[in-house]
């Protein structure tokens, strides 16, 4: 047997490992120390009423013989795919059911979205970048081709950002942005599906943020773009907009416009997947509800808040940063030129607020920093105090 | 943008497409007829009391501060783990918690596993098949080779039957099998092992339906083999055992032993999955209790009731069959030598039973005949009063 050897070439990240150990070493050593994670890439909000209520519903359902449901859909219910339609409808997107497909998360489908693509593909990812799009190429044995994030261009490169050499097949977009929370204006978005269509690329268009924005000029779709049909795979999650990280339920949306794709995506599905459990199902399907909107609405409220303090108090500290208004994330220039692990340590001796080095997602990460907006309100507003008496 | 071109490959199965049109068909010609269906390859019981309340336990806990989960481990919570590695003890297997890797259910496993592996790899597949095996290695470009299983080696093909131009890297086993219901027992299975130690191959073992197994002489897990540990991985499923189909929750094996392969596939999930949902890992959990264990034991019990009805009849009536005992699943030869789809509409038109035809299963299976267990008690008995009116 002859193991798939591209493995062989997927870089260890450490990111994580080394945050909590450096951490740790500094409680050990501080113990009376209040340390306040800023670093926090989950949420930290319970799941709403509306969410809990229908999956009591569903549970109960399940130990009855006459509404226990065994194998569904491996694309999903339609009670679900037409909640998905309908939300899609509210930003003037018209998706048909048949181009809606349920999944356990956009990781997964960011992963898995690759088997239906040749070996022999040029890929465009952004600099710095969350690594899944990387390291799933990786596994295929398909390198990647970079395109530079960095402050010049707000963190959101552009189609002149392209090297001039390269060719991009399949082109990553994530809008508003992990890390940096920066966020495609119309305009800018437009560029990209013209490129795509005028080069033949598919953008694969990662919206697992889109629930943040928050001015009408910044697309929650990249189908709010004409000629997005034709050109683009979108894939969203309940993870942040309802605090689904340990429940599990996205959508994936393939245009029936992209011809076999479309196809490949059901038989990929059908044959690999069995489908969201029913349960789960029911709970996304309250998300859409009018009181699950406003239930939600909530949470993502408070993490907005969170997210603008932290803005203003590094607008009034005159620290640049992207983010922070259309997203969870603020991704910050770390202060006197420090470099971002430098800042990691600075940061956790002079105020004790942990944060991530912007280097562990790319070479253009490094002297930046990212904070989250996750953390509860009274944490982020004593940080934010340290961050005043430290910066400004 | 280069589409994956081996999907245009693939065959599309029209197998229960016709079957649902031929009998509807039938139904409409003959209003007033009572049709049983016998063909149901998914479990109809509810899901058990101790996993329903351990299930509004978690979605308790998820809607409260205190008690909310975010990101679980991708590989599994703990406790989880913990209760499958008891329940391999129980058969004397000794499995350690990194070994041990939660699903959402075999079949997203067994199509996920062969990213660990090379392109250029032989595959030996049984004839007949379930499908997925198949177009799972397909969808990657790896054509498959087939061992024929038949009547005279019981549906069971041995190392003595493997053609002996092909030295198969990647052996696919299923025991107690889908689709014929035949199981391997400690012998046969110890000579899979031997061989694929000999080969340096690697057995994907699928034990999705060993909770039925009754004699102790046929192994619920591969590794009761001296060696299979350094040549398997075994695929099990909560789906049959424990009605969890639409609940969705399964368990992968890869032994340390194995070398990379552990490390690749916890890479491969930590990089492409997200974890089953807390609730559903709660209600496996439950499973496991000495309380779920009883429960499940009842539905299992009452589809061996119906599995081992069948049996008999068939053996009343002198129509050879296999499976029946450690399965749900029937394997019959269609009496008169009739064919696969010609019994199947003899057998609906003289006593409204709807099967499954075996030919849909791969050429091997012409002539033969799938029934399952999985219906009620009371269709089953009636269905078997109408066998034994045509065939005895």
């Amino acid at each position: 047997m002859k193991r798939n050897i591209n493995y062989d070439n997927l870089e260890e990240s450490y990111l994580f490992s080394t945050i909590a150990k450096r951490v740790n070493e500094y409680i050990s050593k501080n113990p009376d120390k209040k340390i306040i994670r800023l670093g926090i890439g989950d949420i930290t909000r319970p799941l709403c009423k509306a969410v809990t209520d229908a999956m009591h519903k569903a549970v109960d359902e399940m130990g009855v013989q006459e509404t226990f449901r065994g194998y569904g859909p491996e694309q999903g219910y339609d009670f679900l795919r037409e909640a998905v339609k309908k939300y899609y409808s509210k930003h003037n997107v018209e998706i048909e059911i048949d181009e809606i497909f349920i999944s356990d998360g956009a990781k997964s489908d960011l992963g898995n979205i690759l088997d239906l693509f040749d070996k022999d593909n040029t890929v465009l990812v952004p600099d710095p970048v969350y690594p899944v799009y990387v390291d799933t190429n990786r596994m295929a044995g398909r390198g990647v081709n970079y395109i530079n994030a960095t402050c010049e261009n707000e963190f959101l490169p552009g189609i002149n950002d392209v090297d001039k050499n390269i060719y991009p097949d399949i082109i990553y977009i994530c809008s508003p942005n992990n890390p940096t929370g920066a966020a495609y204006n119309r305009k800018q978005l437009k560029e990209w599906v013209d490129y795509a269509l005028t080069n033949k690329a598919i953008i694969l268009f990662d919206a697992a943020y889109e629930c943040f924005i928050e001015d009408s000029d910044i697309p929650h779709s990249i189908y709010e773009i004409e000629g997005a049909k034709d050109c683009a795979i979108e894939f969203c999650s309940l993870s942040k907009t309802a605090g689904f990280t340990g429940t599990r339920c996205g959508y994936t949306i393939v245009p029936a416009a992209l011809g076999k794709l479309n196809k490949m995506w059901l038989r990929r599905q059908t044959t690999k997947f069995n489908g969201v459990p029913y349960i789960v199902q029911r709970g996304a399907e309250a998300v859409f509800t009018d009181e699950g909107m406003n239930e939600i609405s909530v949470n993502i409220g408070y993490y907005k808040s969170n997210a603008k303090l932290i803005s203003d108090t590094l607008k009034e500290c005159n620290i640049w940063h992207v983010g922070g208004k259309h997203s969870p994330y603020i991704w910050l220039k770390c202060p006197n030129n420090m470099k971002s692990w430098e800042f990691f340590d600075y940061l956790l001796e002079n105020a004790q607020v942990v944060g991530t080095p912007g280097s562990g997602f790319g070479k253009n990460g490094e002297g930046y920093f990212r904070l989250t907006s996750f953390g509860s309100s009274e944490n982020t507003q004593e940080a934010m105090k340290r961050f005043k008496a430290l910066f400004s």
